[in-house]
């Protein structure tokens, strides 16, 4: 099997499966439990939170357990512009969003919030000007990713956060890292923003698991309330061996993050270069983006087609983002992509057990498949 | 060790570990992912959905994962009565909730709704009358424990959600069944309830998985937004490890509902005999409340410290409810306990695994810690 859909989820490491069932069968306390044994429960949680905390560049009293980035960006999104309702009216985001903001923004403008959703320039790439300008006085958040799911694109969000922020000091700034977390080096605590949502399953952790990083003093309303859990932000019992996978995920890919990006850019021209010779394929990805992340178009082959070719290979590819289910969700368009790009567009991403062997076994997939769709036509 | 905490938490049964680790290491597809490695994980999904629908009397569709109970209670209280809104202005709950529903009341009652709150009549019990008297033709929701988790009671659904949709047949009736699903028999699609919320972690699945029921027809407002998850009522990639192991536990447990609870009743009679001969020992469980739980006061010693003895024997025993970390939630005086009673109240809670001889330790254990504490004051 060649798994090459690494941006819609992943394998869970062996280690962060042990750390699971290690929780699942040992140590199952409730961390809520005032005896001993809920207090080792409890234990699996911190030393958790600390290795993620690290790595993400914050404290662990910024970090939040959730269950799973669409949860954490609504929490984000909906709870800090509650919690922030009476400075301003206004909210601005981008035309590339993942659902998991791109809908908590649509119920904000149901709810009569003023929102803004800013494109990308006709280079495909925005400009932290456009954000500047957007943002006034009555700008209660700004949301924005920070690598694009469908095609790699990375956003300038330390600019734009700086740039923001200097205009408008007051708004929250929020940042969806999830295809950036654990695979490109930053610090978050160095950087201009107030809140970021990660998730476990894009990085060989389980599905199922994710977090919040709200920094030191930023205030949002919970939505989950109840029994009072990550200091009353989102209450429910933790889910101990979710946490256990992921922080032990973590901990494993944390010294080999920048090395891994290495080997994707290596990945990444290596495919480049082997697609180069084989005319009717355009690439959606810019050399600069994300090099886990590689979007090209098989000119004339509908993605479906072309996946599910690639599927009898066991070779597994995406036609865009996993979470629409096969539909175009514009992201692709507005990043200045031809109709025609769009309906063949297929998404290729890498873990870090990838291999040009991998690679070799799609691109004869993909030629078997230009031959003979063509033929079929 | 003996634990006899299991209406805190109980350890995931093997079968539901070894599910979640085949969703981890073997099928680890995104169920959103077209691909057919995708498929074969959404195919996890349904089946569990299916067996878990067919324990609980509902039908697949009816059912809605979640990441526990109290995101559960959360969507069906406050999705509920935002769908509601325009319909009336009261609410009704009871007294002795849980948290989980109990707070999001308070939200309700902020968000300027009416908030009607149910206490038991003098002998302990709920009369389904008082919850007639409370609705009128501006109550949209009702919210009614099915097993209270800190002492067993067993709260009268059937008779209240019939009296109160013939007095009121348009609100929604809530049912948080957290500590009866999976132990007492029941059949929600049987009953006069439209929603309902379940957790996997109280029946020896993994902590962070839940469920809500909604009967065919009902609206609630999804409150995680994204992409589009669970029919548009839950964002969010399915935690598909989570879900593997709560549709294996509620299969490992479905056949032996009513024998367990035959077993459950004959261990609380035991333990009522064998406590019967210690003076200073009072019931806080009536005989008649779900037997899995056992709350009873050991008179004049602090039910932290005798906790903590009973742990450095490794027997593990509640203050009460785990969720509210040992501060007093109000409901054991609610119940019409004394000061005393609820200031040394200890719950045990049963799993099928439970046996004589773990009892026959707490027993011992209790007998020495009234000795030991009683000579330390």
């Amino acid at each position: 099997m060649v798994y090459l859909d690494n941006a819609a989820t992943t394998k869970v490491r062996q280690e962060a499966v042990d750390a699971a069932v290690n929780a699942m069968e040992k140590r199952y306390g409730n961390p809520s439990s005032l005896h001993r044994f809920g207090l080792e429960a409890e234990n699996i949680v911190t030393a958790a939170r600390k290795i993620i905390a690290k790595t993400l560049g914050c404290t662990p009293a910024e970090l939040f357990f959730t269950s799973g980035a669409t949860e954490s960006s609504n929490l984000a999104i909906l709870g800090g512009t509650q919690a922030m309702h009476r400075r301003g009216n206004r909210v601005v985001t981008t035309t590339v969003e993942h659902p998991a903001t791109g809908h908590p923004f649509d119920e904000l403008e149901k709810q009569g919030l003023e929102v803004i959703r800013i494109s990308p320039r006709e280079n495909g790439k925005f400009a932290p000007e456009d954000f500047v300008e957007a943002v006034n006085d009555q700008t209660i958040l700004v949301s924005c990713m920070y690598v694009n799911n469908e095609t790699g694109l990375i956003l300038p969000i330390d600019e734009i956060g700086k740039k923001i922020k200097r205009k408008s000091p007051n708004l929250l700034f929020h940042v969806d890292a999830v295809q950036a977390f654990g695979k490109l080096p930053f610090q978050v605590g160095r950087m201009p923003v107030d809140m970021m949502s990660i998730s476990g399953h894009k990085i060989y952790a389980p599905k199922g698991i994710g977090a919040l990083y709200l920094k030191k003093g930023v205030r949002v309303l919970p939505r989950n309330l109840g029994g009072g859990q990550e200091k009353g932000l989102r209450s429910g019992t933790e889910s101990v061996p979710m946490i256990a996978g992921f922080g032990t995920a973590i901990q494993a890919i944390a010294p080999s993050i920048r090395r891994n990006l290495s080997y994707y850019q290596e990945l990444n021209h290596y495919l480049r270069e082997q697609l180069q010779g084989i005319s009717g394929i355009v690439w959606n990805s810019q050399p600069d983006d994300a090099p886990y992340i590689c979007n090209f178009s098989v000119l004339g082959i509908r993605s479906e087609i072309m996946l599910h070719f690639l599927e009898q290979k066991e070779i597994y590819v995406s036609s865009g983002s996993a979470c629409s289910k096969g539909a175009h969700s514009g992201v692709l368009s507005e990043l200045g992509c031809s109709d025609q790009q769009v309906d063949s567009a297929l998404r290729i991403s890498f873990s870090y057990e990838t291999t040009k062997q991998d690679l070799d076994c799609l691109i004869a997939g993909l030629q078997e498949g230009m031959a003979t769709l063509a033929r079929q036509k």
